[in-house]
């Protein structure tokens, strides 16, 4: 059931790019999130195309219409379903092409998945445009976490050849991570910027695309989030980020670099902190019937922390309080304006195309908002795991 | 929930490192799959500890009873549940130890996760020996992909700071991939086993332990397979990947290299290949009822094949009939016999700490049938996926 | 996760009775359906309300926006949304009595389900209005029944006091089921019919409603559907039903009726068929690879068939080729115009109120075309269970 | 997946009736519970044939091995496992009759199912013996709700045509409901025990079998339980309900008598209760966060009760804190050693058979233990429904 996710909430998308209106229903939500439209119109305008020349052209307004599960400005804890409409549809751009297989696109794997029958325009069910609602989503999720502390955040860690300096794993701050989601081109170092920008600029000049990886942080979620085997932190976020179009690798904390590390300088060593900053040993998973003490030696300003974050604040598939780090490769946008070889499936021919339409020369741009919001509706159901 | 896993099958994993037992039930097998128990024994040995100096000294013969859903040689269709013994256990080990939350161990999170209910003997639910039901349950659903053709494999692409070569992505062979299966040290070019061996006794006898990288192939899968968004093949083989203890990283066919790349380059153009090696258009998708005449220009020697693998034969989350390829991270094992700082959860208070007890040097080798097995669940659960 | 159902399809309903819209989002729908819309409408305009002075007078067109999943006259096999606008909607009808607790209703349950943030209009998302996505479900599992000539049919057993005849349970025809579908008030003998209406009518004159009892018949489904213990095809039909609003009882085949017979009565002996009306030995559970010769013994015309149907078409969880044949107990419409005695949830004073608003005086005769859909759902998704 | 069942805890069930166990694994159970395994003893007990000559003459001790998950007294919170061996096994019975399909039986349907590969012998997977592992995933469920004052119990209301008296749908007690569980053969009226005895000896005698209604109630549960829809309480408790071999009918509260019942009387009037006596509206779904003052005017002895409970404790698929009223029909054992006529699935010919082999006379009496169990595994999977 591709698509439909979630365990405590439940989110399940629907649209095609070209049809009528993309949109979710969202069930399971607590009743009485107060909710503020214009911080999920912002997270919307953060996704949005044809805001500047390094996306696609295409230009949608992208404004919800919830429909229900929303009462007198807060949620009622029955589902909650948000529509977005397709307005600029260009659908003969794509009568002509539609038995082109596009490489790297699903085209070919969906013409086979689902016999023939799929919508072909614009990529159908397949299309980027489907992240729209998992934003809109995780908007609402967002300010579900906020209401808690908890804070995510991403930047630009490469595009193309261009790198970005990577997040401070142990310190970083509610400031950094809000300033990343109120920049367009989020990076540490803004002098890396420009040539980001122009290393997106030069591909779009040639008719090509360009990939990225991006650097996401989740902080002040407390201990004890997860669970062993399936349902560890990394299966559930990985699960999710790979769902997003382009995703093709993720690592945890100091990620594939530790395959060439000893475990001595790979553990991360614990010890009691005297502050409480960026951490909480709030224990969600305290029964109150049989609640042992287990804080009696536990006041607020004196947690285990680790002096260094290799584990991504993860450990056995379950968060100890430090800030929780992935970073996630983008690939370059498969639809490119260039010519390539590829088959016609009609006519199971060999042939050259030239690919038109719009398409946005680097996704990995767009797609920080997308995991962003990928990472809090997974956060938050994590966090919704029954209290026993 | 985090010990149960699958859709059109599911196992339910259970038992804890100094328990009486550990096992697995199975649900959702089909009727009349013929299995040879040999081959199950073949692949609980790849996997057993104690067979040399680099794993644990734990001896376990990890012979597993059938208890129920196994018939005069077939499976029932009713759930097949496994049981292996746990016999060499040294609880007492474990006694001293108990407040000592180990550096990059699951101690600290599984105590705040079960508020201090958990078992800690060994690491009780969280222990690498859960993989040993794991690798029983891929055992039977080789068993099934074996009758359909499909051959999965691993190597370890890096120990360590030693490389092996990565596999052809293109052009990987059931005989490469069943020579992978036989050895003990798989990898492409044989003569890096000894230096990666020697990279291991390093760490060994300094008390330490080294990460490592494992490369993995599925071959002859039917394009098709998979969903978009939700349910993509790199969904759903990472979310069970990060269940395996250890594993902090993931990539698909070029992975994170993709980053720095153009499109034009990271795309795999399509031709139409005249021999039907590698790969299959086999439309499991295909239903009787509607069935259009997809296949009429599909001869079987004239298939849809890419020149070029980056994707690692996943577009848009489905099958596209190459090569599956992906690359997972195993950090170095946790528990160490170094010195290393950390608290005692009991006294909150922060004390240097000597781990003793078995442990293996390196998982990355122990984790290659693990992997394996998890990419056999992972794709038998893809492959029943209902007809439509 | 109260508004989400299935396992190879899922339907996850929205909506409230005074809000924007219902409509439902059905995922795992197969590719190459072809849809009729007119069918649809006419299950719609079975349902709707305000066709006669037995159903309440709000009226509304219930004609629904198929937003997306559906391409050129065939699912896609992506998700379809179908949304359904509210336009006959009097709020205000609702603002008065928003703390006074209706009895029989789910006001106060909801109220505390819901911690008061739900939307109390009209019974929000516990109207019977939410019946309405779930006609439009069933009616697109309906035209996929079809083309596996499974028809489904359900008649008025009993209003009130006034009872209809019983189906004959062995011999169901497909034109009988069929005229029922056409019949505004479906029964067996078209003499009670007008008895019936006068039931309703009288409790309408008084102020007051009625309730009813509904039998069920699905034919012509083959033999080996369900499953034993948790998927017998007797508890997915009747978690279903149990979701539509008002029912109380559900029993299959002669249901409770068997708690005073002997077995040696109960018991339905098998003979061999030498025609196939009504029935099928096609298993959709075989395996291509591992089928045995099960049918050698079993030419089309030569099918084992019961000659009684006590047990209503099911053994052991399981399809045996009968009719399937259930009924159910519809309670009287709980929001009537009587005064009655309940409280105030805001002021928690007891107090007596007379309910105005629309309501039907017997929701028995308005489940029907509900229960219908609901058995058109639960058997297109245990027939799309994996084939394997 | 016909084995698993649940959402917040998970039981799985594995086992064939002449395989070497049954036995059921427990995912989702919070940690810390206290075990006492004499009340897990004391409920098997309850379900054990072989106890006098109302049941099978089958002797199995049925004592269960909890293999995980269980740690110095205490639930550890990963999954439990519990294995019951299977001794007094008569495989011998079956071989000679596995091709002959017992009238009312699953063989047929069975053999359909599972292509003829199912453990045939004493019925397999379908076995009442199944219900064994469900009765001890009871007993855990049963101690978990103790704890919060929740009790569960059931009488015989009727056997063949002997009929006890229906339980005070208003007043029940736990001191009756706790009787109920220490009798043999639980009633409310002890004079209709003999003729009870009497009516299935009478059966027995005459080698056939006989039905019967078990009524359940549930008290003590607090108000806002279940959910509208797919997650009433009805549908929950009536798919599992229907689960347990031998049910044909499931009706709450005034049930199929509603039908004929007018709404001004169907309907149960509120008021407020000013003791506390059984029931509560203690709200488990209220969050910390936005919690809003619900409770204000809802001191501890000022509670809404309804005067009458023809809803069994249900409004609109959610609790009222009134006692939870189910009645189950249960058909006579379809094994009865009375000539039957019937047909050989190898040969397809008809025949004559007379079933030996041991089986129970009247199953209504020894499924009330398994209801019971049910009710408490429905009921703590809703009450471990996440808080919101």
């Amino acid at each position: 059931m591709s698509s439909i996710w979630g365990d405590n909430i439940k989110i399940s998308v629907f649209g095609e790019s070209h049809g009528l209106a993309v949109g979710v229903v969202i069930d399971g939500l607590p009743p009485g999130i107060p909710l503020d439209t214009r911080k999920i119109d912002f997270e919307m305008k953060r996704r949005r195309p044809g805001q500047n020349i390094y996306t696609t052209q295409r230009t949608e307004t992208d404004k919800v219409e919830i429909v229900s599960g929303f009462f007198n400005g807060f949620t009622t804890g029955t589902p909650l379903c948000g529509i977005i409409k397709n307005n600029d549809k260009r659908s003969t751009d794509y009568e002509d092409i539609k038995n082109i297989m596009r490489p790297g696109h699903a085209d070919y794997t969906g013409f086979v998945r689902y016999n023939g029958f799929g919508d072909y325009r614009g990529g159908g069910h397949f299309s980027g445009r489907l992240t729209a609602p998992i934003v809109f989503a995780g908007a609402i999720a967002n300010q579900y976490l906020e209401q808690k502390g908890i804070v995510i955040g991403t930047h630009l860690l490469q595009i193309g050849n261009i790198q970005d300096e990577s997040i401070d794993s142990v310190n970083v701050t509610t400031k950094q991570l809000q300033l990343f989601r109120s920049m367009s081109f989020p990076v540490v170092n803004e002098q890396v910027q420009d040539k980001m920008k122009e290393e997106i600029n030069a591909a779009r000049m040639e008719c090509d695309s360009v990939g990225g990886i991006l650097e996401t942080s989740i902080i002040n979620l407390p201990a004890g989030i997860g669970a062993p085997i399936f349902d560890s932190v990394e299966s559930r976020l990985s699960a999710f980020v790979f769902s997003i179009p382009g995703v093709k690798g993720i690592e945890f904390g100091t990620g594939f670099k530790l395959s060439s590390m000893r475990g001595s300088d790979a553990n991360d060593e614990f010890y009691i902190s005297k502050d409480k900053a960026g951490c909480s040993t709030v224990n969600l998973n305290c029964s109150d019937t049989y609640n042992r003490e287990i804080s009696k030696n536990t006041p607020e300003n004196n947690i285990p922390r680790t002096r260094t974050n290799h584990s991504g604040g993860i450990n056995g598939g379950i968060t100890n309080g430090m800030p929780v780090l992935f970073r996630t490769c983008i690939k370059p946008t498969s639809t490119i304006s260039k010519p390539q070889h590829t088959i016609n499936i009609d006519t199971m021919q060999e042939t050259e195309h030239i690919f038109k339409g719009r398409h946005d020369p680097c996704i990995a741009v767009r797609a920080v908002p997308v995991i962003d919001a990928a990472a809090a509706l997974v956060v938050m159901d994590l966090l919704l795991e029954k209290e026993v």
